[in-house]
């Protein structure tokens, strides 16, 4: 087996030979590995910043001039794999690093690194999916873990169905077009326009942008979108929930679903499944349920109430890369009842799926995804649950969910820190008031709080995200990355009031 | 550094930690490159089967039992890496050899393997986009290939946009959306349920399924696209499509798009983009061209004549996981006038888009992409693009078209093979027509060449696909391994036909 070469091929063939040569994957892979892991262990240790910030511009130009091999940043650099390690290490210097502990942002986890090595293998290998015969390994690994976590859900064996796609929204887009086929009739094959009164979609109030998306993206229309009241932690109200249906039934009003969530993302709220599917049930009404982020509590004994009525909506999202710890991208839709499992696409592609084996039809996976060719999405989370077993996300699950209410008693305890709700799990917003700004008007701590994470962010030093609550400016944070402690929520309360400070001096100068 | 641990851990702490150690990280990657080499030298030397076939209910069984850690398969093999050792082998074991250059079958390539070590960077430390904040490299990747690529198809520096998105499904929807809404003004807001006349998609016939399939999303209706024919290359035909505008637009039927195809999937058939922008032009109609597997041609100086007129067009679709030969998925999006990039989807996040850095919005890949969280789709693309250069892509392209010419050439020479088309690039339809059956039925030969397949595919030896034009069945061949060489093409015929003979003794006995 030849080894990498040493100068970069300028013959067609020999750089064909080059880009495909084993002896270059292995080689390559070797040095990957020392790479991951001296960078894996200097980001656990906060050894530099979390976020490293560069101006997009700035960012965009050196993109752009790596594409050419003869610029100065590459030229000369040989044998192939010291090139590589100049990319690789470049890429790994200008990434963000959600692995370090002080990474406390979106609900995107630090992932499980070992995921990324099972992705890798389909990678690598190019395992795509459409038709089983494409992907047979890859459509057992998905049909494995649609079972397992179908099950955990609450949905009974044998008579319920599922798919992974490509992300929450597109879930969220796949189960609600599924609802929209089966509530309209026709809708699939003659269009929305045909109908007398403008069918509509039910929505918590602070459903994720992706449910109004999905109005925009079916031609049900944005603002067909009604929305159902709040309770005071955020959730859907059940009364107001009835008494919306009970007025859309009286007018005649197509109903597409009602979107409940499991939970919202402003500030993790879990809507009270059972009460609000017993009201779908009593008028008929399509159940989805966006559990993008709590679905995973399924898999947590001490958590897991948080979701109970999951298995009696309709259609379910959840994504396995939020609070199952792997990486982008990798979600799942169920259905109840397995009977829609071919409602939300139909077509005919005769290049495609095989007449001469109607069986295989069920296991081809493209009958019930937007995709058509699809990569293995899922070998990251079969790896790492064959590797650890199911008890790992609900260890990760439980360590990460506990540290939210953590956090949520130092704000009560600390002065100067509101926390804006009581969490129901490891999303919590809340606001920072300095003492000079206790009595300030709103708008002028709104702005502050934008200003104080902006400038937190980028110095690298802990990586928060921002939302607006009742027109409140909030601070926020999702705890999900495992290696967070307890330490690092006290050094983010101080950096924020150190950037605080630094904030109202800069404003005094 | 702690190495690898030797006993799986059964405390929650513990098992967080061996799951995320930068040691057992490492060891894993090694261990995976020796793997990895092993396996891709012995595919690309054909040791193995191509297509590793295995019942769906036996494969799903076994993906199952692997999740029970305790299970016999695994119980017992220590320490970790081994086990992982034990999982990806079993993975490749069952997967698809994609890199054999006996698979020469759909549009999905043998991907340059080094691309999915760049993957890997992405995965293992989850880069994601959305806001520029989360994934800043990523998203600069993406846009230094959005500006090559759109340049290299024609269009003009700085005047249009560009998105990567997963897969070309995705990318015809989201194209065609955008086409939607700004044809039909308030269609994102209000609904399609308000419109008089039913809008229409106007389709080249042989489109792929994605374009009626994303009629049925959008709320246009399946039945509300109008099929324009083709000319005997299969090829849409201008003045049919002429002919047809000029009547929907005297019936005042709003026209959402014409969808050109370059190529289209059955016989690779590209369109003639020139005449048929003018004509577009001329009726004031957008012009999607869905050149999922085309539009790498315009890397190549050789074949780039196929998709002259693509800069013409308002929307374009190209797969770089097509004939850019990297892993799925990866689809770009462009948009000729960069005034449309936020036409698609519309939205209000206040915790995702950050309102104290409006210019950061431009950046911000979420407000292009169906994906809220996206992962970083195209590094893959830009790994291998930085390490050998435009070229290799050129190159890859030159030689696997070049081989369709030589495939055509050999089935006209051989008495009992036959062409159903002269190809335009590297797809090829055709018959095989043994003595017996050349005065059978059509019928009797068509189900004789799906046995043949069937037959074929499942011994290993080689991997084609099937599609059925006007009424015949064909087989289907795609060359998109740049390892495949006209041997291989030989023994393909040869396997074709003692596979043949096989077939017809199981018949006769």
């Amino acid at each position: 087996m030849p080894e990498s070469d040493s100068v970069t091929s300028t013959m067609p063939a020999e750089r064909i030979q080059q880009a495909f040569s084993p002896g270059n994957l292995k080689e390559l892979t070797h040095r990957l590995a020392d790479i991951l892991g001296r960078h894996m262990e200097s980001v656990q240790a906060s050894a530099g910043n979390v976020l490293n910030w560069y101006e997009p511009p700035e960012n965009c130009r050196l993109a752009s001039e790596f594409l050419d091999p003869a610029s100065p940043l590459q030229n000369g650099v040989e044998p192939l794999v010291d090139r590589f390690e100049v990319l690789a290490k470049e890429m790994l210097a200008r990434g963000h690093n959600l692995h370090d502990p002080r990474y406390i942002g979106h609900q995107v986890p630090a992932s499980v690194p070992l995921a990324g090595l099972f992705d890798a293998i389909g990678s690598v290998t190019n395992q795509v999916m459409a038709v089983y015969e494409m992907g047979p390994w890859a459509t057992a690994v998905e049909r494995s873990l649609i079972d397992r976590i179908g099950q955990a859900i609450g949905f009974e064996k044998d008579t319920f169905a599922g798919l992974v796609t490509h992300g929450g929204t597109l879930g969220n887009m796949t189960g609600l077009l599924t609802a929209r086929n089966v509530t309209l009739g026709d809708a699939w094959g003659s269009g929305l326009q045909g109908s007398d009164k403008a069918p509509v979609l039910v929505a918590h109030g602070d459903s994720h942008y992706s449910i109004s998306r999905t109005a925009g993206i079916l031609g049900i229309g944005t603002r067909n979108v009604v929305r159902v009241k709040l309770d005071q932690r955020r959730r859907m109200d059940p009364q107001h929930l009835d008494e919306t249906l009970t007025v859309l039934r009286k007018t005649g009003t197509p109903i597409v679903a009602v979107c409940a969530c499991a939970c919202a993302t402003p500030i993790g709220a879990f809507d009270p499944l059972p009460e609000i599917a017993e009201i779908c049930r009593r008028h008929e009404v399509w159940l989805h349920v966006d559990a993008a982020h709590g679905g995973a509590a399924c898999l947590s004994k001490k958590y897991r109430h948080l979701i109970a009525g999951l298995e009696q909506a309709d259609s379910v999202v959840t994504d396995a890369h939020k609070m199952m710890f792997v990486p982008a991208l990798c979600a799942f839709v169920f259905y109840r009842n397995r009977d829609h499992r071919f409602e939300a696409f139909q077509q005919d592609a005769p290049y495609l799926f095989d007449p001469s084996s109607p069986g295989l039809a069920e296991y081809d996976s493209g009958m019930q995804t937007l995709e058509c060719t699809k990569r293995a999405a899922s070998y990251g989370l079969w790896g790492i649950w064959s590797l650890f077993g199911q008890q790992l996300f609900s260890d990760m699950i439980d360590a990460t969910f506990d540290l939210g209410r953590v956090f949520y008693e130092k704000l009560v305890e600390a002065p100067d820190f509101e926390p804006l709700h009581e969490p129901q799990c490891n999303i919590v917003a809340f606001q920072y008031v300095p003492d000079e700004l206790r009595d300030a008007p709103h708008e002028t701590l709104n702005q502050f709080l934008l200003k104080l994470r902006h400038r937190l962010i980028r110095s690298g030093e802990f990586y928060i995200v921002q939302t607006k609550i009742d027109g409140k400016q909030a601070l926020r944070v999702t705890i999900i990355n495992p290696l967070t402690t307890v330490d690092h929520l006290d050094g983010l309360l101080d950096a924020i009031r150190r950037t605080g400070r630094e904030v109202l001096d800069s404003e005094h100068e």
